[in-house]
């Protein structure tokens, strides 16, 4: 293949004015785009984001950037103290880098997408953290075009291959949170996952599978739920489960505000925790060792996390490639008091 | 007085040239001092300093200001759901109003107050929202210098005249829950304030008095307490004080945090919340009507504190001058199931 064809994939990295030229547009229209400016017409943006995209345009990064050094952290939804576990991961981080840490909240949708990736675009970040969040593909190649790293922190699913990537070991997270409660003598174990489509919650229920097939107890389809990770989800599944006749005796939960849906359920069903069901959690949240009881729970190493997706977009920024683009940190279980041995067993 | 004394009271504004000139440097010297400008020699940006200070200089508002559209949001200390709230108020204004949100923790220590003052005011942001935090006189006339109005928002104390502050009605809330665990027929009722320093605790606990003083009831210094506002602080407090022979009946926290030691102080003694003992928390974080029991507090609207300190901070940069710099928004005694009448009352 020559390099004259106009193929994208040849060596001759475009420039300013190949984009101009396609898109029909002065150079200094494209710079414009490219840095986010507002006045540009729709139509013309169009044209030259599609020249851009056309010809894979990366724009060079700067060795001596001018402007404030930020760096875009934007969460799907925050909320809970599972967010701060977060924030102060990646200021841990920045802080010492002197990167000011700019916060979005797509999900309160205060932020339509567009108007906030075009923000982005024009405080030009060194990097962007996404929380539980995506982008589209067209978003995705505006910022590859603008030279913006972004790394996903990601608890939850699994991203389109070539994203950075931090997550948590969510299989082995089921593995030993079910284990902890065969030892303890149950065998009626319910689960209450995420939602369905989100794969960290079929990794976890993958993990209890296992942890069951390994001592030859079955898999009762009717003790596998799904909802959401807040509490309202776990206080539902709560009442259901336990109001079944052949009720589970322990309950492994998504999510620490899960176990405590179904620790209030359980409470207004006369059931007590852990003497007469045993609950875990997952994430081990700061609060959890003061509820009550204290929650045995699968600590999720948020903060490390965050941390390590703020070096990893930083030295992507120095223009870096890190060794290792999908880091899966370890999970762990603490156990505390909401978890007994089965009476009678 | 006239015109051409260099009283810094007098009418004409200084010019950066007579800045310049005070200080023995070249204008572009004024100029990045004032921009945070990293290329400065310390000894150099002191005198400069100095001379802003002297002649009370205050840069003029740009009408239309170049740069991405910025709010730094500065906490004290970022911890737990209270943290959340704040975020989610900012964000509910400052998103629609397309501004980015920095975040700074400053009491992880991450982010040395001089170095982190000097990067503020490199990105030149809007405005700077202060959550139970203060700056020292000289940083606060940095800010002012370069035209960068503060808000402070404040559930703590008392800032200095002339700072606008959002806070809310401590002393109300200190009455309203006090009188509440008076009229179940409580009269040993034992208060836990935030440290003696934060005037927020001194605030509540003149409410606790009062409340006390209207049904004639004394008040017992040895209940009342004073600790930070975590769960450590109520469950010291609240071993403490329920280990007593003559113990409280009802005690009444600081925050839905501390309440949350008390319980659990009260669980490992065997009294139970509400039969044995009554429970106010303050604050009414989201978690608060799940815990075991549900539990009755004050609410304090920290989304609408947060969000009235943003469009409070937004309007004075552009130029306005709010009708109202220090506005408490209203607290409310909010009665779920962790207070009951006293038994035999």
């Amino acid at each position: 293949m020559s390099s004259i064809d106009h193929d994208p994939g040849a060596s001759t990295a475009p420039t300013i004015a190949t984009i101009a030229a396609e898109a029909g547009v002065s150079v200094p229209t494209v710079s414009k785009v490219l840095n986010g400016r507002p006045d540009v017409a729709a139509a013309t943006r169009a044209r030259v984001e599609a020249a851009l995209a056309h010809h894979r345009y990366q724009r060079r990064r700067s060795r001596t950037p001018s402007g404030p050094r930020l760096l875009d952290l934007v969460f799907h939804e925050l909320d809970s103290a599972w967010a701060v576990e977060i924030i102060k991961g990646v200021e841990q981080v920045a802080g010492p880098a002197r990167v000011g840490v700019v916060l979005s909240d797509l999900g309160g949708a205060h932020r339509p997408r567009q108007e906030w990736l075009d923000d982005l675009l024009a405080r030009r970040p060194l990097g962007v953290i996404l929380v539980m969040s995506d982008l589209e593909p067209t978003q995705r190649r505006q910022l590859e075009s603008r030279a913006i790293p972004f790394v996903v922190v990601d608890t939850a699913g699994e991203p389109p291959a070539g994203i950075p990537t931090v997550g948590s070991q969510n299989w082995n997270g089921g593995l030993a949170a079910t284990r902890h409660l065969l030892g303890l003598g149950h065998r009626r174990i319910a689960v209450i996952a995420g939602p369905t489509d989100v794969l960290c919650s079929r990794a976890r229920i993958d993990g209890y599978r296992t942890a069951l097939d390994e001592v030859g107890a079955p898999v009762d389809p009717e003790l596998v739920r799904h909802g959401d990770f807040f509490v309202q989800g776990g206080y539902q599944h709560g009442l259901d489960l336990l109001s079944r006749p052949n009720r589970p005796t322990a309950i492994f939960a998504g999510s620490d505000l899960q176990a405590l849906g179904v620790i209030r359920a359980a409470r207004e069903l006369g059931l007590r925790v852990p003497e007469d069901l045993s609950v875990v959690g997952y994430d081990d949240l700061p609060l959890t060792e003061w509820i009550g009881p204290p929650l045995t729970t699968i600590r999720q190493p948020l903060r490390e996390m965050a941390g390590t997706a703020t070096r990893m977009v930083l030295s992507l920024a120095r223009g870096e490639t890190p060794a290792n683009q999908r880091i899966d940190l370890a999970t762990e279980l603490i156990v505390r008091e909401s978890t007994a041995r089965l009476r009678g067993a």
